[in-house]
């Protein structure tokens, strides 16, 4: 497996884990120039990716992860990930389907989360 | 709006118009360093690309877009766009929901798809 692929899912593991345990751990992972837009809603900045993320209206959450793509972004080592899944959330009867895209840079060493898009995906018929 | 949202909106009405009128008409939307990864199917370079979309089993094809996000990917004008829709198949009764991204670079005055994964979301439940 390319290094790439493993980076995306270790990366996306991590990622998944820290949100379903305490999401405001999830701060390191973004960086003052990131962008989040969550169902449409625009973010920028670690304060207010983190806030959005905060007030989302539940407690407890699980993501599944269902298939995850990665693909080289650029030469500088940058990593496109892209993921489907499941969203199990307290107050739902039934999961819910997303797709999360992620465009994550290299930064001292390690990776930070620059793009991040969030939709939930309606069935379609 | 900003230009990122208006080239990404621009971008995906005529990829998808493209698409499904003939879709071999797609290469020029590509490059040799582009990459596509058609569920789970990895591409890379124009031939291969547009080689796997001639390829796909169905002659016609219309996509619906429901949901199109838009990010800057980097400080040359890059695009991270985000499309969630259907698709609606000759063969198929029902209609596939879908997400597909689209990283966009600047070439030349104007823009190609250097990364493009593609994925089937099925519902949740």
């Amino acid at each position: 497996m390319a290094d790439f692929e493993n980076i995306a899912k270790q990366f996306v593991e991590y990622y998944y884990k820290t949100f379903d345990n305490d999401r405001t751990q999830l701060a390191p992972l973004y960086g003052e120039d990131s962008m989040l837009t969550f169902e449409a809603a625009p973010h920028q900045g670690v304060a207010s990716i983190v806030g959005k993320l905060q007030d989302l209206p539940f407690e407890q959450v699980q993501h599944q992860v269902s298939t995850l793509d990665a693909q080289p972004a650029d030469a500088t080592g940058a990593i496109l990930v892209v993921v489907s899944g499941v969203l199990l959330v307290e107050a739902e009867q039934r999961p819910m389907s997303y797709t999360q895209t992620f465009h994550l840079k290299p930064k001292d060493g390690s990776y930070y989360v620059f793009n991040d898009i969030f939709r939930l995906v309606y069935p379609a018929a």
